[in-house]
């Protein structure tokens, strides 16, 4: 594609390195900076800059916070005594705004692959044992650890993977979330393992 | 949405000021720029603040440029008594791009829009004609312009107020681009007005 512009082309070529955008796209972008004020330019380039440069990784549950620990961990209002085990950062975002969990999380950093060439190693799974081991001391053990992660091949893995490591501490509860058909989901587009697990794990009308 | 991070909620916020972006993929990409080296964020920023700061619109054509006069105009090889006569520089790439037009441009900014409060004073219009004005004394008089505006009621109605303007230049050929059925496209699903002026303006077999 044909720019007549250096500038533009640059600023085409950098847009478009990200995910999802193509040139096309990132031209349509460029052009509405073009003529929108200088300022949202600038001020777009600015939080990109700072977000990348200032962002910390929570030294206890490793999601992405403004300070050494994040503002959940932090929190006097959250249940320690519960850690929801996460993928990465944006699930934790996801569950936090269903508004429906009060506890707190550990983000893995990804799941176990080898086609990716992902081994446990390289999650953070050590550091969850460790937090698990450092809070029976406390006086407020952690006594159950949610896994939400993603119903594929690796998130399963994982899941095995993390059950029998965490198997050593009795006290602790592993629970998973529930699978199921989505709310407002028909019945006739399940696919059937979806179905034939809401069938397995049917509950009481009343809840 | 819950960012947790005010970092994230900014980034977030400016980028998806962006058309066409919203808070989740701003979100995707945020967490693609923090898994990215912190060059690329750094890259991408200055890129959209020089091109922002530092572009220019040619003086001739109204096109973007990187200095006073685009590199279109600029170029010898270019035919300067012809002239395409479009309503954004984007219009401009897309002619560029298919390599098949080597006239000079006029870029209008627009299309009269009375709904949209865009008169013709609001367009380029006084400087094309100013153009076309001056290049009678010298020695590549302007001798035709090409109509290339959207076929819709506004650029329309933008092509027959250019029409009457210029109709003061009896030595002025005004053409516009063909409409036609769209290379590979298929009849059946050409809507009647295309397909009833690609009858009547049909050309002989061997062109």
């Amino acid at each position: 594609m044909q720019f007549s512009s250096k500038l533009i082309e640059n600023a085409v070529g950098e847009i478009s390195k990200l995910p999802g955008i193509g040139q096309k796209t990132a031209l349509r972008l460029v052009m509405h900076l073009l003529k929108a004020p200088e300022e949202q330019s600038e001020s777009l380039s600015k939080a990109i800059v700072k977000m990348r440069h200032e962002i910390q990784f929570c030294k206890k549950c490793h999601h992405i916070s403004d300070e050494e620990t994040c503002n959940i961990c932090n929190s006097p209002r959250r249940d320690g005594t519960i850690i929801c085990l996460v993928e990465e950062s944006q699930d934790v975002m996801a569950v936090e705004n269903t508004a429906q969990y009060f506890g707190h999380y550990h983000v893995l950093g990804g799941v176990i692959s080898p086609m990716e060439g992902i081994g446990p190693s390289m999650l953070k799974i050590d550091s969850l044992v460790k937090r698990i081991t450092e809070s029976i001391a406390t006086d407020q053990p952690i006594k159950e650890v949610i896994l939400a992660l993603s119903p594929t091949m690796e998130g399963d893995t994982t899941a095995f993977y993390l059950t029998k490591k965490l198997k050593a501490f009795e006290h602790l509860k592993i629970t998973t979330i529930a699978r199921g058909i989505p709310v407002g989901g028909e019945l006739e587009y399940a696919d059937e393992v979806t179905l034939g697990r809401s069938i397995q794990a049917r509950v009481s009308f009343a809840d």
